[in-house]
């Protein structure tokens, strides 16, 4: 079968609910083969930015921060929403430089993913940033609450490996670095 | 500061809305600091499963099918979610059988990780599937529209490197398989 004779045929979107960070919305399709419709559930995003910042001595600047989702406080990357108007590059320039004060005048876009294309349609934009300095202090934007950790960068492959970094994206992050190692 | 500083104090969760596949809802949460209050909006679901599943000839098994939130086919690996009562290993076997007909006797935990903290409480339960085989027609359910595809294992990574492979929560997957090579 062809990616063509697998895409069902989407018809008419209807709003759900405004949930600021995120909206829902429902779309009916109908099956490529058999034109039964059915109705999806989707939850609808802005893109999102992720950084893996690598200083000039080969560390990496990861941030603790209490995650409401999962209840816990959860060890990453710095990243975040891209705003309107902004392109992915400055938004992950602007993300670091709030959340961790680093910055960097090396950046290579390692991917862009899709954080679950399954209910959502937006994009993740994954990069990396060579040579990163910190050269201010943090600004986290409102109640952000964020500590920052600098461990060598084989330390933080090894959090990886061990489970104690645990966000699927961040994962994904280092999955995309470890991948494109020479 | 330590994760407790960290740590927001979680009050009253106020029910949102029933999308069939995930539920909405909010929490109520006090910033650790100023007790300021906030709401958070989340994203509740059941946990997650995804398989690598490699067959004797270092063959990786993966599916192509429609996803609703990006509108799109996607090129992936099997998964879905671990149903009422079900461990992950056992939702893990039914879904790569359910989906592609192939078993396997050599299962093994990757990795546990979180979809997305920030907004969702779920997990993530990545199992690696060895001397994977073809025992049975697939037995997809209800619309479910699959294809099969089973490229050499370097040509799977090969994929996620060229962006081919755009799911995250995949990336993730062949990001631990990766790092966990010897």
């Amino acid at each position: 079968m062809s990616s063509d004779d697998l895409r069902w045929r989407r018809g008419a979107r209807t709003p759900g609910a405004d949930y600021r960070i995120f909206q829902t919305a429902f779309v009916e399709a109908l099956h490529p083969q058999t034109g039964q419709p059915k109705r999806f559930s989707l939850i609808e995003c802005v893109d999102w930015v992720n950084i893996i910042a690598i200083t000039a001595d080969q560390r990496v600047v990861l941030i603790r921060q209490y995650r409401a989702g999962s209840d816990s406080v959860c060890l990453e990357i710095p990243g975040g929403m891209v705003d309107a108007g902004e392109s992915a590059e400055t938004a992950a320039r602007r993300e670091l430089a709030e959340e961790t004060g680093f910055t960097s005048s090396t950046w290579r876009l390692l991917g862009v993913t899709q954080p679950n294309p399954a209910i959502q349609g937006n994009r993740l934009h994954t990069f990396l940033a060579l040579d990163a300095a910190q050269t201010a202090p943090p600004a986290p934007e409102g109640t952000e609450l964020i500590a920052i950790e600098t461990p060598p960068v084989a330390d933080a492959l090894a959090l990886v490996r061990d489970g104690t970094i645990e966000h699927s994206l961040v994962v994904a992050a280092f999955g995309l670095y470890a991948l494109g190692l020479p």
